[in-house]
């Protein structure tokens, strides 16, 4: 599963420098991750009490700017999990299929009581497997840039 | 040089988890960087005509939480430079000397007219090489999080 | 004319409250008034050299929560304009068509080299003439809520 | 009572026009009013359960600009309260004493769980009764730009 959040580039997202602000990017692959976690069927609240998921690490590359009224794909998807932890894929494409951002992002799952990491409910593990896309993941957004 | 920002977590900055989210710590990042470059006495502007600076990527840790009203330090150090890109170590701190967050961030020169990278200038060059921190960079971190 | 810009409420815009953030809205605002320009074929950075626009008074009501993944509308008019200011009224429709927000703002015409307040140049003047909105303003709102 | 925030304009809270963004001074607000409650003794988390504190009206003024670096003061006090309503005067000054921004907040006593506005508890009337700032509240602002 490799979902996609479509999105337009507003006026507040902008710089100084008159593009996406490097930061803001981090925002709009947090809305990829939770398009990818609605598209799953999970709902965190129902997995287990007071579980939660937190942002362990990012590597995010920047390949090209992004202005004011772009209309940009976030694209998804999970490569990895392990016992508390699950590593998504994402990049971030423009109107011409360019990538613009890619990264990775590690997450871990949470106690929100007990403020630590926690290990995957039995549920989310299961989930997790059915949906790890396989391979070289970066070619994802490599293949849809050549397009 | 390590140059040191103190930041206190605002209310703006919590997610619904209470706890400031993922992609502001990188814009307190972009802050600690902005006061590195103040205090390393260059000037982006005067250096050349139409030359800036971008992020090209960065890989960011999450150690800790931080909550509204936490004392922050952003750590910024050089680590090293190329032809016309140049590496930064960064931590934050909380008042316990914690490591919330550490990080390196790849910035690039870029030609502001153009819109594309460009070579590091000569003044830069020489500054740069002044300032760069040699050794085991991130210890810096992990010293403080000792005391 | 009155202008409609679809948005989908992000997890980044909400608070701890768990709604979107009463600052946010404020952006979102800001957003229905690009959209409304760019609909009104005017372009500023071609009507007079350095000619900018600024928020000079923002009016506020805040009636209902917006949570993440709502689906909002930012609609704008224009008011009123006088010989350097003019006056938009917004509101921010949800699904049901209930009133999240209603706003007054008020723009002011701006020299960005001088950073003083300009008056509006001829050209917008008319175009600004042919696309108020007479009448009473808020019930352009209060019909949508009704359907 | 009087309380002050100090703030440091940051790069990510500018805009493309290199000043700080008109959505942005709504957030130094919200820390004024924040740090106001912070120093009034009062913690709305004992107060009442499940009671909480929403915006339901801003009325700001922008007068002047602010850019990167600038240090500001967010002043905010205690004008006037209600049955379940109470409104606050804030501005914020610049380094000369200038007004950059001033503003009336009107904010609402809500039950978090039912998500309906809800009358003040008694503790928290008899507090805000000692607190308001009586007279022309306006002039706090206006003397503070005078010096």
């Amino acid at each position: 599963m490799v979902t996609e959040t479509a999105i337009v580039v507003r006026s507040t997202e902008l710089d100084p420098n008159g593009h996406v602000n490097n930061a803001k990017f981090l925002e709009y692959l947090e809305w990829g991750r939770f398009d990818w976690f609605a598209d799953s069927g999970l709902d965190l609240n129902q997995l287990a009490p007071k579980y939660g998921v937190v942002v362990a690490n990012v590597n995010m590359n920047y390949r090209r700017e992004a202005r004011r009224g772009e209309r940009l794909r976030v694209r998804t998807w999970l490569v990895a999990r392990g016992e508390s932890s699950f590593r998504y894929g994402q990049d971030i494409l423009n109107e011409r299929g360019e990538v613009v951002v890619d990264a990775e992002v590690v997450n871990v799952g949470f106690d929100m009581v007990e403020r630590r990491s926690a290990p995957l409910p039995e549920e989310l593990r299961r989930r997790f497997d059915e949906l790890i896309v396989p391979g070289k993941l970066r070619q994802v957004g490599a293949t849809a840039a050549r397009r």
